[in-house]
């Protein structure tokens, strides 16, 4: 029922991802009238789709604390339930953030010692995709955390793009030891020296984002947020002035429409993937983003379905069950304490 | 002497600036030998430039700490010394950033209640340039610190654009009082509640870096070198896809031949301005990136001049002065306390 599209858009987007799952089964809560005539324009889930009523929907600008308060009953929490039971294997909605992570957290319960499941964020690098954390949702933010970010970022990256050992990089604004303010040069030490199971790198830096040094770039959820709006910020003016420039006279508008085909595989190459996981929660959520297409849906479903078939969370369970013999260890240096 | 190029690039690069500034003098710091060969080619500049000859050219790649201590006799030290005796207005250097910063600092002392002058990058945006800071000088920050980047970078602002009254915003995650850290909240109250001369409105996030809402955006130097370099990664990212999509084919690349005069000018639109200036020291250094070729070192110097005539110091020495009392003003709620 969800987003700014709602059933229309994203039942048509549960098909179209359902032709590249084999063997996958789905559920779609909410409204039974509504859901059962999309349906019924969808001859290719029939047989693999149950419909769970729910009464409600929650509104999109719905506030978190109202939606936990009178979130029973609705389609949302219906989702997130059915993972709690293990009917579902993973949940995927496309409605209200706040709300979304709120009853994830109240319903599946935090794995990790975090207070919130840290946003993700995928980015476009010379080689492939960044996976970036925490981009909002924990604003401050101790070594600890930083840590954790790194064990689940990790986990995730392997479980969505198939590479079987991931690299890891904090970022900071150098690559010395010494850079840094104090959590930073601590989760350094405890990702260097922890003895997780991790491709821990080192330092990287804002440039690093998009050059491919390393899968994962950990962060605080201030820095995060910051650096990936400031981002987009960038690529939308980068689109306009470009814009500008290839309308700028006939000639110029006859180039750009020469060029449209390659001009078309850049702007693929950097719109962001449509879903993003919670990460951290005793069970998998998936948040796709609230204008998405049919077609954004139908990618947010085949990544869930990819993440929920994965080893992900018994390999995250491993890594954190080792944090804090890691935490222990990292004795920081007298001199530096608190700032 | 200073930069990648040195003098055969800088000396031309003064001549340069010197035909768009009537009236302003030039001191020349280095090797007397080499720069009156260089000015003997640039005949503009005979009867307004004065060479100081200095023994020494601090290194690029000299430590600071070392700059400080074997700094005298320089040609960086003669130049920031002629800032501090009064003979010049204002130097300008496209040398060693660390080294030009330390020599600064002790020859001219800071101003403001900092530790270094922050950093401050100039960002183009929708409807004209951002001035960014710190980029990367004070990773540490409190309140009070952020408050005086705010006054810094308005003066700076009002004098290297012409805005008679620049607006200012403060970086955070999100618009509500409420969000972000301890230090970003404070700094909120004291900019909105504090009786300082400032044009405040409000938090901006990171993708306000390159619309224009405000002239002049505050955050630490953590958080603004991280988002600094993200920038530069996804513009240096995104010329380079551009390059793909429009060389993919010899359509694109006939369309890329048309289009070329936009595309330029499109290029020239994202390249930062070649100095930025070294502020809360009490007098006036810019430091010109390294590479600088004779063109940028024109700018800078003009920069430079521009800087030197406006009310700057003034305007900055005003506002810190009623500093004290803002923060005085400024009673933390009991709530929130320290993370």
């Amino acid at each position: 029922m969800s987003g700014d599209h709602g059933p229309s858009e994203l039942v048509p987007g549960v098909a179209r991802a359902a032709q590249a799952l084999d063997g996958v089964r789905f559920q779609l809560h909410g409204d039974q009238d509504v859901l059962v005539k999309e349906l019924a324009r969808c001859p290719v889930l029939a047989g693999r789709v149950e419909v769970r009523h729910a009464e409600r929907v929650i509104a999109m600008d719905e506030k978190p604390a109202q939606a936990l308060r009178r979130g029973k009953g609705t389609s949302m929490w219906g989702a997130v339930e059915a993972v709690k039971t293990g009917e579902a294997g993973v949940a995927v909605s496309a409605g209200n953030t706040g709300a979304l992570m709120a009853i994830s957290k109240l319903i599946l319960r935090m794995g990790a010692d975090l207070d919130r499941p840290p946003l993700v964020a995928s980015l476009p690098n010379d080689k492939g995709v960044t996976t970036f954390l925490d981009v909002g949702a924990n604003v401050d933010c101790d070594a600890a955390r930083l840590v954790e970010f790194a064990i689940l970022g990790e986990a995730f990256h392997r479980a969505a793009h198939g590479v079987a050992k991931p690299s890891v990089g904090l970022l900071n604004v150098g690559s010395e030891d010494v850079k840094g303010h104090q959590e930073v040069r601590e989760a350094h030490r405890i990702l260097r020296d922890g003895h997780l199971d991790l491709e821990y790198r080192g330092f990287v830096e804002g440039d690093d984002l998009t050059r491919g040094v390393v899968d994962v770039i950990v962060t605080d959820g201030f820095t995060g947020n910051v650096a990936l709006k400031t981002a987009e910020g960038a690529v939308r003016f980068i689109r306009d002035e470009l814009r500008v420039a290839l309308t700028s006279s006939p000639l110029a508008r006859l180039g750009a429409l020469l060029a449209s085909g390659g001009l078309r595989r850049f702007r693929e190459r950097l719109s962001s993937p449509p879903a993003a996981p919670l990460l951290g929660l005793n069970g998998l959520v998936l948040k796709c983003h609230g204008g998405a297409s049919g077609r954004d849906f139908a990618q947010a479903v085949r990544a869930a379905a990819d993440l929920a078939r994965s080893d992900f969370a018994a390999e995250i369970e491993r890594n954190m069950r080792k944090l804090p013999a890691a935490l222990a260890e990292s004795v920081p240096p007298a001199a530096e304490g608190a700032p």
